[in-house]
């Protein structure tokens, strides 16, 4: 929470406004936990602000972030705040037909999304994208970073992106204007303790 | 997102559900994002539990976490999940009196903060406690560090507790099941842009 003034004032040719009002990249990585948490924390921020929030989850299992996905749910259907859209991977995305659901390796599956989300950014779908996991399929080289930073460049209007994962690729890191790592301390399972119920999930 | 099996397992004599299902200290701390908006996140599937979730924020500003705020009452009154109490210094903790509220310095209400925490512990009224920004009175000495660490490991039945902060105290790292370090590897404020609405709060 840094607070006052910046260190830097740029010779950018921006006011102030609007250099506070531009649309961010932000990506959180490292190997400790809190990655995506504080990604659906921020979501809390945009639904709060009535902004329209699209969630796409690169993960396989579909059973990942309940919690997180009932909460949005609920507040997205809860009249107050913007809405939400909850995109899941792991169930096969619902855009895609039921055979092509099941055919489609994790891969295929990853460049899917990322398809999805190219539509979606060209049509100003959503004001914030959390893109869980996304980092993923960059390591892997299923989805090409370089078109990534690309695409997320050259987006229309204002749209927030928040990118999630280990390993996330130098290249995403020099174009996002925000990178936090979070790095592991200490873990209860170093003790030998497996994930609990309304902690992990 | 650790998977799988722990690598050490533990001779202490409690079986794996009993080890699984302990009670949590977890600590946020370092100097990047993501420290509160994580635990907020948390609190999440906190709720999505259906356990009472109670936050306290030791911050000056009644300004802080409107997001977060709004969306956890929201989440709470829902008749869904659990319930939330929202408990702000910043105006005064609510059980203080008027005339004490105004008449209190930080480290005296930070004190009185916690002093509530302890008799919601003792009194078990909450399955996870987001003590927001509470590193600091311990950092400055306004509240006992030891202390803290001696009502914690004390604290009846099956209580979680996450706290933020930069600088918490060593002593508190050492106790805690669970901590991670926050680090800024790039914030737009290294650029010149101050932080926005929706994403910084």
């Amino acid at each position: 929470m840094p607070q006052g003034q910046p260190t830097v004032v740029p010779d950018d040719g921006l006011t102030t406004r609007q250099r506070r009002n531009r649309p961010l990249v932000l990506v959180h990585t490292g190997v400790g936990k809190g990655k995506s948490t504080a990604a659906f924390g921020l979501a809390l921020r945009a639904w709060n602000q009535g902004w329209p929030v699209g969630v796409f989850q690169f993960v396989k299992s579909a059973k990942w972030r309940v919690g997180e996905e009932r909460a949005l749910r609920v507040l997205g259907e809860s009249g107050e705040g913007g809405t939400v859209a909850w995109h899941k991977m792991g169930e096969g995305w619902s855009w895609l037909q039921r055979g092509q659901q099941d055919a489609i390796s994790s891969e295929e599956a990853a460049r899917e999304g990322w398809e999805q989300v190219k539509r979606d950014l060209a049509a100003e779908t959503y004001r914030l994208y959390v893109l869980d996991e996304f980092a993923y399929p960059m390591h892997w080289g299923w989805v090409d970073t370089e078109e990534v930073v690309s695409v997320l460049r050259d987006r229309p209007g204002t749209q927030h992106v928040v990118i999630t994962g280990r390993n996330a690729p130098e290249r995403l890191l020099d174009f996002a204007d925000l990178v936090t790592d979070m790095s592991k301390v200490k873990h209860p399972m170093d003790a030998g303790q497996k994930g609990q119920r309304g902690i992990e999930w």
